[in-house]
Formats: C-alpha cells, sequence, structure tokens
C-alpha cells in the first residue's frame, strides 16, 4: 500500500487548516484553471480518483453528472467528505490505493485526479488504468505537482545576492523525495515532464491542454502571498482524451 | 526584423567555436533524442527553419529527403552551409527572418527547427504558418530552450549552502530576456510550457512526443560536463503532427 500520510493525525490536523480544505474548490487558486478545463458534467459518469473531503465531488454531482465514484486512501477524509455529503447526492465513497485500484472498462465519461499523481509509484499502470475505465471520447483531466516543484533537493525558496530564487536541481533524477511538509517524511514522486506528458501519450490519450498555476496579476494583487507561485510554478494542469 | 544576432562578429566567432558547430550534429548531446522523434525522410519535402550551418539539411539530404528548403537569418552561416554543401544536394539555402516568412499552403511532409523558436517574437504566427506549410499527417520537429532555462533573472549556477542549484525565478513573466551569450545584449523570448505546447494545440497540432534533454548517465559518463544538465534541462524537443 502507498504510504497514508494523509491519515497521520500531525498531517491531517495541518491539512485540514489548508484554504483548500476549509473553503473547498474555492480556496483553489488553480480551481478556475482546472474548471476550464472540465467539460459539461450533464448525465456524465464521473470518477474523482483522491477525493479528498469530496469538495470536487460534490460539485460535480451540483453540476448535474449522474454519478460521481470518489476514491481516496484516507479514512478519516473520507469520513469528513461523508459528513459533508447530502443523503441525496449520487456520490459513492470508497476507500482505495490508487496505486493498485482497478476500475471497470469503459465505464465513465469524465476522470478527474487532482494533486495525488505525485504520490503514485507506478504512474504508467495507473494512467493505462484511467484509460481504460474511460469511454472512448472521454477526458481526464488531473492535476499534479509541478516538476520544477518535486525537482529539487531542499523544496524551498534561497536567498542569494539579494534576490529570491527556487533552487531547482535534481530535474533529471526521477524517484522519490522525502519532504517535511505539514508533518515529517512525506513521500513523493519526482517525474519530469516529459514522463508525466509521455505516459498519458503511452497510455492512448490525446493532449487537449497543458497549464501551469501560474497566477495572474489579479490574482496576486487580492492575494499577495500567490506572488512567488508567478516565480516557480507549484502545480501542472492537463486535460488528456480518450 | 528580428536580432540576426548570428551576424555580429563577437557573436559569430564565439558561435563558431562550438561543438555542435564544429562537428554538426554530433557535437549535439540532444541530437540522438531528436533524430528518434523524426518520421523516415526517404523522398520526403523537408523544410528546416533555423538551419545555421546545414548540418541538419545536410543530414536530410543524405537520409534520402527529395528536397531540403533551408532558411535562415544569418547570411554568414547561410555562406559556410553553402560552402559545406555538395553542389548536387537538393538542398537549398534561403535567407529569411522566420518572423515573417510565409511557406507554400501543405508543400512540405517534415518541418525541423532546432534552437530558433526561443528568439521567435511571434510564435503563434510561425507554429500556423508552418501548420499550414505542412501536409495532413505531416511532422514538425522542433527544438527549443527550456521554459526552466530561458526563465531566470541570471542564467547561471549558483552556489548555496555547499550546493549548487539553478536559481529559477519569473517562470511566469513571459517576454525578453537579455543575455550575454557569445556576445552581449543577446535577446531571447522567455515562455512557459503552456504556452509552447497550446500554441501548437491551438494551431491544429496533435502533440506527439515531448522530450527534455537530460543526458544519460552514460552520457555523463563519456563527457562529465554534461553532469549540469541532469540538474536543470538545457532544451525542449516536441513532435508533433498535423
Amino acid at each position: 500500500m502507498g504510504q497514508n500520510i494523509y491519515d497521520d493525525p500531525e498531517f491531517q490536523a495541518g491539512y485540514r487548516r489548508l484554504a483548500r480544505s476549509e473553503e473547498g474548490l474555492a480556496g483553489a487558486p488553480e480551481w478556475p484553471s482546472v474548471r476550464a478545463l472540465l467539460p459539461d458534467l450533464t448525465d456524465k459518469q464521473v470518477v474523482d480518483l483522491g477525493c479528498g473531503y469530496g469538495a470536487f465531488a460534490r460539485w460535480a454531482a451540483e453540476s448535474g453528472a449522474a454519478l460521481v465514484d470518489a476514491f481516496d486512501l484516507s479514512e478519516q477524509m473520507l469520513a469528513r467528505a461523508g459528513e459533508l455529503t447530502g443523503p441525496s447526492a449520487p456520490i459513492t465513497y470508497t476507500r482505495a490505493d490508487l496505486d493498485t485500484l482497478t476500475l471497470p472498462a469503459a465505464a465513465y465519461d469524465v476522470a478527474y485526479s487532482a494533486l495525488v499523481l505525485h504520490y503514485l509509484v507506478d504512474l504508467s499502470r495507473f494512467v493505462g488504468m484511467v484509460h481504460g475505465a474511460l469511454r472512448p471520447g472521454g477526458s481526464f483531466v488531473l492535476t499534479c505537482e509541478h516538476p520544477v516543484y518535486t525537482a529539487p533537493t531542499e523544496s524551498q525558496w534561497i536567498e542569494h545576492d539579494g534576490r529570491r530564487s527556487w533552487p531547482l536541481d535534481r530535474y533529471g533524477e526521477e524517484g522519490v523525495r522525502v519532504r517535511d511538509w505539514l508533518a515529517p517524511g512525506v513521500r513523493k514522486q519526482h517525474r519530469t515532464l516529459g514522463t508525466l506528458l509521455n505516459t498519458l501519450l503511452d497510455a492512448g490519450f490525446t493532449l487537449r491542454r497543458v497549464l501551469e498555476s501560474v497566477p495572474s496579476p489579479e490574482q496576486v494583487e487580492a492575494q499577495p502571498e500567490l506572488a512567488e507561485e508567478r516565480d516557480r510554478p507549484m502545480f501542472l494542469m492537463v486535460a488528456a482524451d480518450r
């Protein structure tokens, strides 16, 4: 089983206080960009891979999706997702390790996976599985940590000659990065951008859009703490079609 | 007209001494990767956009291309390309500013452009023009400086806490970067990876492969000076099909 850091009490306590946890999709600065990658969900069958507290699943249901199958490894997050979801919503929450989950063939119109791929050990297996679970013409919309964010030995800004920068190194060295984020010892997988995109292509996907989380000047004015995201993108967002 | 830095005497003298100039394709570490992106050129009509000394054009002709139309802005490089090319090679060298060049519609099977896009001011116009110049099923294989290479305020490695890194900043700030490389005041255009790929998609291309210049451990052993390229990719390589 993959590392279940989201059920670590210290991690979970910290995660729960993030804006994206407290405010849901509205607390995620990249959400407007991600939303623009999604097709109309009316009457669609949707799978949410790494659903967390279920903010996307509920949004999909409110947007008219016929059903949403939502998976996550974290018991605590699934419990909270259940609490936040009304009984009539067409959402099924299921605990699963995405590194081993299999889904029925051609069962969904839309697959969504937010900020999960950088935890998965076997990306090819996962992407191939998602491709098989989509109907022809279906869409896979994903976000993950950007390769320039996952790559460095030290995952923090540095000051040099009076200028702040992001110390990029080890970009070409794919594999585990151990980070102290909310709790010590969080294991992430660094992959290059080429690997991420070519894994989608090799699975049979067509790339429709590739975006990076660069906040607009207007977003920075409204939330000055986002300014550093213009210096180094934190997230990658991809829309791929079967 | 775009900046014609390649005809600057200081720049040209320095450029002529680079391995990729003295040794041609064999002196470019990324060439094996680029070559693998190219279709079989036998009997194909090829256009080389930014041909420099003509190393690719000659390789394409030797590989069986029916004709190669090769364009460059630099008079000196075209003159040298002519000297290096045998009279029977089916290559036509033409001086042109790629920021304004137009090509006939559906005239080529393969378009190739190496390390030129980061000089072009109007990428959309250029990419749309290349798309129109390819026959349906044709391929565009391009290389350009990688966005993490073009982005920073200071384009050089730094030492911090005893560790060398590439000081990434201003990734989201697209536009001109003035560099001192071989000569002072070389003007390059920084664009994000999303912009580069989405410009191809918007022109109607299908992305087939996205690669980054990360030398293999074997390449680093043979050429230790390539080691830093594993820390920060210098080039992006894309194969796109019409």
